[in-house]
């Protein structure tokens, strides 16, 4: 089978608990990964999501925000990609990522 | 002057950045003492907004969450007390305090 369309290259799992997810979103790291996704708004390459950290930083912050839920991870053409799960977190915690992501982007324009 | 009415015993400083907020509220003992405070719409007595800590632990946690801005302490007729401080958080944060006590108040019914 010829891979056109992008794959989540693991299950799924359900949107965690509160205090999980709000544990996954309190570190500026993290918050600034799901902020740049959420503006995206689609799969996003992994460099782009952070700028001062190495490599191994993020692959463990990506596991965390994955791990609470709020991202799954896309292979787009041999290329790993980061998704934030939009729909799956409003369903679960409504109007959490919306309050969040508006204001870590006011945070950023100030 | 005789206090009649509740005094705030400490100057109220801003509502924290996000991120410290976020710190603050993604504990579960913290998360459910925010919860309480906004069920009961006012200021409450701190005893009641706990069960199974201890008193020193309990004050460590009220600690936090005061100085990110999510509740302010009360003297009222000699009784310390605590109340959310909705309304400077649904400035600073539109939509995020609503958001986390809805999620909270529906995990404990399920």
């Amino acid at each position: 089978m010829t891979q056109t369309t992008p794959t989540t290259d693991s299950a799924t799992p359900p949107v965690a608990a509160l205090p999980v997810v709000l544990a996954a979103l309190q570190d500026p790291v993290r918050l600034e990964m799901v902020r740049r996704l959420s503006n995206a708004d689609g799969a996003v390459r992994c460099a782009a999501l952070y700028d001062v950290i190495n490599k191994s930083t993020a692959t463990h912050h990506f596991k965390v925000l994955r791990e609470a839920g709020v991202i799954e991870r896309l292979v787009v053409d041999g290329q790993t990609q980061q998704r934030l799960r939009n729909a799956d977190l409003d369903r679960a915690l409504p109007g959490l990522l919306d309050s969040v992501v508006d204001a870590a982007n006011r945070a950023v324009q100030d």
